[in-house]
């Protein structure tokens, strides 16, 4: 299915792994275009021969990276939030655990990014399925009476782009923000002004 | 300067224009790695030759336009916030600004993050220039009392996040909201959220 023959046994599974590990590390390194089929299978340690026992081709095992990306980033973030009690309390402890996320595994960005140079249907589906989970979350704390009314197709986008861009902050573009601490920190401070409405009244 | 040798010349003027436009269309449709300095030639209608007489090499030309990309965002999204007496009001027209401006050069995204996959360090300047000066007009209106204490670094990332990905939203992703007027309200929608703060206040 898509290009993929998953392993059927538990040695066949860690061969799996490894390729897309290495795929992975290639994609993020030097990119999708410029990775070989012959070099995944080089960083993973098997012939290229058992590279196609698993995957169709390059594109395929790429597509299912995104896949799993998207389900590792839900499943931590679902994960985080068990214990919220309100949407409040989720928005902020699932931002934190995103942006913890991509802090120990700095590849996510480059590697779903470069979707865009791959295959522009694959970094639109990732998004959009992203939006559509997150709009479904909003309406339900809606219908609890957690949120304001609004668009929240919008919203949902609004909070996937600070969550994004502030861990590119903590996690690339300014140093010595990735302690625990600070993204907490950070986060609860930004959730503290969203909270209170953007900007002071006007007169 | 940094690889560049700007024309003296209009008819110099035209070449160097075409050449950039060229490998920003290659850059978009194929990716950097991908584009031969060769191919960026012929397209616009050049010699290789010609190439070097303004550009030492790929990278520099890539360099280039990313600087001038930035340069002409800020350009048109400062024209847009010039008839806003507050940072509410230039919030709003500022980030719809941005939106139109990517829905007319989709490019945008696409040549900017692949900056990921040619050289971190021109990812890192390019957003960190940004939030700086993203930084400091937010600074600026907290002075004239107009946006309430926070950290505005984080307000900077977070704020340039909602308008990448609502742009991505509008631009990419959904179909059928990129008309003006579809981006005004979706914008000012949202604003009117975050204005009013984004939870419902606990009980």
């Amino acid at each position: 299915m898509n290009g993929i023959n998953k392993p059927l046994t538990k040695r066949g599974q860690k061969t799996f792994d490894a390729l897309i590990n290495s795929a992975i590390t290639l994609f993020h390194t030097k990119g999708y275009h410029q990775t070989t089929i012959a070099e995944i299978a080089s960083e993973a340690s098997v012939s290229v021969g058992t590279f196609y026992i698993y995957f169709t081709d390059k594109y395929s095992l790429y597509n299912h990276v995104l896949k799993e990306l998207g389900h590792k980033i839900r499943a931590h973030t679902t994960k985080a939030i068990l214990q919220s009690k309100t949407r409040r309390e989720a928005e902020r402890a699932g931002i934190k655990a995103f942006i913890k996320y991509i802090r120990d595994y700095p590849h996510v960005y480059t590697v779903i990014w470069q979707a865009l140079q791959v295959d522009k249907t694959l970094f639109i589906n990732y998004y959009t399925d992203f939006a559509a989970r997150y709009t479904k979350g909003l309406n339900e704390a809606f219908k609890k009476g957690e949120v304001l009314e609004t668009n929240f197709q919008t919203l949902s986008y609004a909070l996937m782009g600070i969550s994004n861009f502030v861990g590119l902050q903590v996690t690339m573009l300014e140093p010595n923000l990735k302690s625990d601490e600070t993204i907490d920190h950070l986060v609860d401070n930004l959730f503290d002004t969203l909270e209170k409405g953007l900007f002071v009244k006007e007169r």
